[in-house]
C-alpha cells in the first residue's frame, strides 16, 4: 500500500508539534502504522562535536549508522535530494506519513495550521484543509485544533 | 559494486575510534566512498527527552525522519533485524563500510584491535587480521596501529 502523506504547515508557534502528536496517537489507536518527518529549517543537532558519530562523519564517512539493541539511527548528508524521494525511500511501508513543516516541498498535500486569519501563509500549493484557532473564511474544510477525530477522519477519506 | 565491509572489534579502550578515523581518512584520500557503522552496545542518546523528534517517536511515529538543508537523520526502532540487513539496505552504494564493534555480528570480516596479547577476544569468527600495540603470536596478518597505509592496502586487497 502506498503511504498517505500529509504535511502540516504553519508558523513555528502555531502549535504544529502538539497537534501532530495528537494526530499520531489517534492514527495509532486506529491501528495504522505512522511515520513522521520534520523539516528542520534551522538545522538540527543530532550528533554533537566530540561524539564518535560526529568524529566519523567529520573524517569523511557518510552515511553513519548507529545500531543499538533498541534503536537505529542513520545520519547522512543531504545531497540535495527532493524530500519526496527521501520520504518514499524510508517510508514505503507506513500507512500514514505525517510531515511537520516543508511548506515549499512539492507533491505533498498541505494542511495549514494557524492561530487566526493573520497567520495565513503564502503557499505555492493550496492547502487541502485549514486547522485554526479562530474561524476564517475559506472554501476548504476548516477544523478546530481540538477536533482530532474529525481531522483524522478527513485524512482517512482523502484520496 | 558491492561494498567491502570490515568490522573492527576490540575492547572499548583499545583505540578503535581513533584507528578507524585514520582509516576513513586514508580511504577517502584514495577516492573511495566510505560509510561507517557503530555498534552501540550500551545504547545511544540521539534524540533527547523533550525534543520534537523524541515526542513524535514517543507518540508512536516510527521511523522519524529529520531533514535539514545539510543533513538527514532517520531514527527508528530496531525491530531485531540482522545488522547485515541494515547495512546492506543503507550502504549499497559505498565502496567500503567500516564497522566499529559488532563482534558477534555474523557474516562480516573482523579485524581485531588490541593493546597486547591479554586483550584477545573470544570471537566466533576468526579475525582476518590483528592490529596490536605489541607483537603477538598469530598466523593472520599483524599490523601496528600506526601502519594505516599498510592496513588500507590489506583491506583493498581482501576479496
Amino acid at each position: 500500500m502506498k503511504s498517505k502523506i500529509f504535511s502540516f504547515v504553519g508558523d513555528s508557534n502555531s502549535g504544529k508539534t502538539t497537534l501532530i502528536s495528537k494526530i499520531i496517537v489517534e492514527l495509532t489507536k486506529r491501528n495504522y502504522t505512522v511515520g513522521a518527518v520534520k523539516h528542520c529549517s534551522k538545522g538540527f543537532e543530532i550528533d554533537k562535536k566530540g561524539k564518535d558519530s560526529y568524529i566519523l562523519r567529520e573524517r569523511g564517512a557518510d552515511p553513519v549508522l548507529l545500531i543499538s539493541k533498541n534503536d537505529v539511527a542513520l545520519l547522512k548528508k543531504n545531497s540535495s535530494e527532493e524530500p519526496m524521494e527521501l520520504i518514499e525511500r524510508y517510508f514505503s511501508n507506513r500507512d500514514f506519513v505525517i510531515v511537520e513543516g516543508g511548506r515549499n516541498w512539492k507533491g505533498i498535500k498541505k494542511i495549514e495550521v494557524i492561530g487566526n486569519e493573520r497567520d495565513r501563509l503564502q503557499l505555492d500549493d493550496r492547502p487541502i484543509a485549514i486547522i485554526s484557532g479562530e474561524e476564517v473564511y475559506t472554501d476548504v474544510p476548516l477544523f478546530r485544533k481540538d477536533e482530532i477525530e474529525k481531522i483524522v477522519n478527513f485524512m482517512e477519506n482523502t484520496k
